[in-house]
């Protein structure tokens, strides 16, 4: 009897220091022959932005699902759902034509994502400024037949710029229906990026029903200074053309990849990020890397002959960006299927370095999750405080999911974040095999003890 | 009585929420009006590179002065300090001459600092492979005549890129003396980094007394591996050029500004980087930005008319990399004087994501700083608990001042690293004024509360 209790008070300290031991080997496997570096290169570089209902999209999908098969998954298969089809179309012109001081000119733009276009014969109107909606509000009528460019700021002095970015994107998710309840006749935003820079930032924006549709642009940070400070000077006329349409939704896909569990099959541990992208750039940081970390976490199973017990799956879901209408679908088809998710990861916030995982679940789920925090530090992830999971994963909260998010730093990824530069190489190996292996190492715990 | 029993339980409490407050203006002021990304901007692209000895070293010592004579800062001087004054001369040539599969190769190459140059006849002869110097001790006699081709890397696995750095440099450091020992001609190393790429790293050596000096070269990572390969396959001789010279030592100085302290000016609070860089690149990360975090540190006390109890110091070092005169003499003079330093903060490694501060002191000083760690967690900053300072500030020990090291992450300062990749644009505007800010924290701490 002694014996026994003995060896069941041991048995935490054995299980730790068995885990500690794993987690090491995942790490050192995915910093020394580690493939997502590589895998993500091929994504970037050879198939690049992949936006939904795109050729590319359709690529990302065979691509990620042969990659997986590559690597001896049990199982992988496309999951069907439709999504929209939007087309930007001709490049996009945002064009000072009354500037006394500087003529003509031409700032750097790009549509917001799911904006209507304004067709061949383009909006030729007076600028009007505004620091957010408030001010439309306030202004109401005053907008009419003009312009709207809102030219609100993400604040610096925020430390997580993910915060910041809540402050500042309503202006591009809401702007335009907010100005035309007034009868604004478009919008242009300044760009949702804590950069002074000349690269505009598409993103998504959502119409309210029942107001008038009007196109919308995003330009520059330096343009929207250049812009405001013109507007202290002088009148201004803007002619805005740009040609993007929403066609017809298109069939796509969620790429879903498995390690059957040996002992636990029916409990299922999902990690991923989004396969779609914004039509500029490489979908680099947002969200290849995510992608690309989730087959690696599964990958590293396998390198390793960990034989899961609960089944892992790498999730590659489709149309984050505008409608996350993968997302949805998957939880809609688990609930059908009867799956049992006990949690889910993703990651959607860049390939930079792990600084921790956020969660969102029950206050017993989180705290199971807080207290692995010990495995993590030797990683350098520390911040297992935060609440949130991820876009993606978002609709499985409701199925009593634990939601799980990898946080890497914050510092530079709106930087990128939509725009032409986020690419390739605007990525780290390290930090990218880093989170990779995190992704993993969780997945390894949650694999091993379940949920609580 | 009891009013002043509770005043005084109460006193901690509130001196924590006024320091907390007047950090958060510390930040604040650093990233919405700091000047540290264009001081560097000018450090970097205006004066470039700037060895010991050079004139752009010498245009280094007058920018910063006239810089922090622009800020206001209460005195501004120079300190004298003689610097060795060593020359690359015209560029060095690595050249495979004999292989079987390539013909005549021509490698990526930099002479390492402080080495001697092969002058115009330059030395040809054929190369052994070794992994570190205990091989090298192994062999003995048998490199007698030959081209000592270390091949240690950089351990991967290791996530501190610091402790696999230091696992690696000794092939660097005493590679040339340890291979001379036993009558090799030359060396060539593999760059000290974790990235396998096309960038040659220089660095320092160090000649032991009575050994033969030989010259010594780096070549990138991505020509070990192919150099190491041909060794697989044939015997192999290698032509090295290099036309390095240590010259006659150089008058220099050391640049010193401070704002002096109104109650313990005889308390005196050192921070800084060294001025010097290797004659590659820009110096950016290694240690441009050092430098103009410590001068940034100073100035915000001087923006937010914080007036500092103690004396506060801004220090450029000169010479760290090839000889660390500055330092030395620093700390020479500072007895000379009897000066009372009661901390040196060093920042020198990289203007990247400040995420902790290292100690080296008393156990009681380095206590002190770890409790302090409440004030930097709302800015990301969570590691306290590391051992260490900084190269410069390190004779300062000796006098029993307290270091203290900025701990930014690790992960892309080898990529980096003594290169001419280390420009401007591979520093990011945030992260470094996050570590300017946290230098300004914590030198504010410092001056409130003082050492116990």
């Amino acid at each position: 009897m002694k014996k026994i209790l003995l060896l069941s008070l041991l048995a935490p300290i054995l299980a730790f220091s068995q885990h500690e031991e794993q987690i090491k080997e995942i790490y050192n496997e995915a910093l020394t022959k580690g493939r997502a570096y590589e895998d993500l290169r091929v994504l970037c570089k050879e198939i690049g932005s992949r936006l939904s209902g795109s050729p590319e999209a359709a690529a990302a999908v065979e691509y990620t699902k042969q990659l997986m098969e590559s690597y001896g998954f049990d199982t992988v298969y496309l999951q069907p759902v439709m999504v929209p089809h939007w087309v930007r179309g001709k490049k996009e012109i945002v064009r000072a034509i009354n500037s006394d001081k500087h003529g003509i000119i031409d700032f750097n733009a790009l549509a917001l994502g799911n904006s209507v276009g304004t067709g061949p014969e383009g909006v030729l109107s007076e600028v009007i400024e505004v620091s957010g909606i408030d001010e439309v509000n306030e202004l109401g009528k005053k907008v009419e037949g003009k312009i709207v460019f809102y030219n609100g700021e993400m604040d610096p002095t925020i430390i997580n710029t993910f915060g910041a970015y809540g402050g500042a994107v309503v202006q591009r998710s809401s702007g335009a229906s907010e100005a035309a309840k007034y009868g604004a006749k478009a919008i242009i935003i300044r760009s949702v990026t804590n950069r002074q820079d000349d690269i505009p930032h598409t993103g998504s924006l959502r119409y309210k029903a029942l107001i008038n549709q009007i196109p919308a642009v995003a330009i520059s940070t330096n343009d929207a200074n250049k812009l405001s400070q013109i507007l202290k000077e002088q009148k201004l006329n803007v002619y805005i053309e740009t040609h993007c349409q929403q066609l017809p939704d298109v069939l796509s896909y969620n790429v879903i990849g498995e390690l059957r569990g040996s002992e636990f099959p029916d409990e299922i541990v999902a990690v991923g990020g989004h396969l779609d992208s914004w039509d500029v750039g490489e979908g680099a940081h947002d969200d290849g890397s995510g992608c690309i970390q989730a087959i690696e976490a599964l990958r590293l199973f396998k390198a390793l002959g960990i034989q899961p017990k609960r089944t892992l799956r790498a999730v590659m879901w489709m149309n984050e960006e505008n409608g996350l209408r993968g997302g949805t679908e998957y939880a809609r088809v688990a609930k059908q299927k009867g799956e049992k998710h006990i949690a889910a990861l993703e990651s959607d916030s860049g390939g930079f370095q792990p600084l921790g995982f956020s969660t969102s679940g029950s206050e017993e789920q989180r705290a199971q999750i807080r207290a692995w925090r010990d495995y993590f530090l030797p990683y350098r992830l520390w911040d297992f405080d935060q609440n949130g999971g991820g876009a993606d994963i978002g609709p499985l909260r409701s199925h009593g999911t634990l939601l799980i998010g990898l946080r890497p730093s914050t510092q530079k990824y709106f930087i990128y974040h939509h725009t032409p530069a986020d690419v390739f190489e605007a990525v780290d190996r390290r930090e990218l095999e880093l989170g990779a292996a995190s992704m993993s190492a969780m997945m390894y715990l949650l694999d091993r003890e379940g949920l609580k």
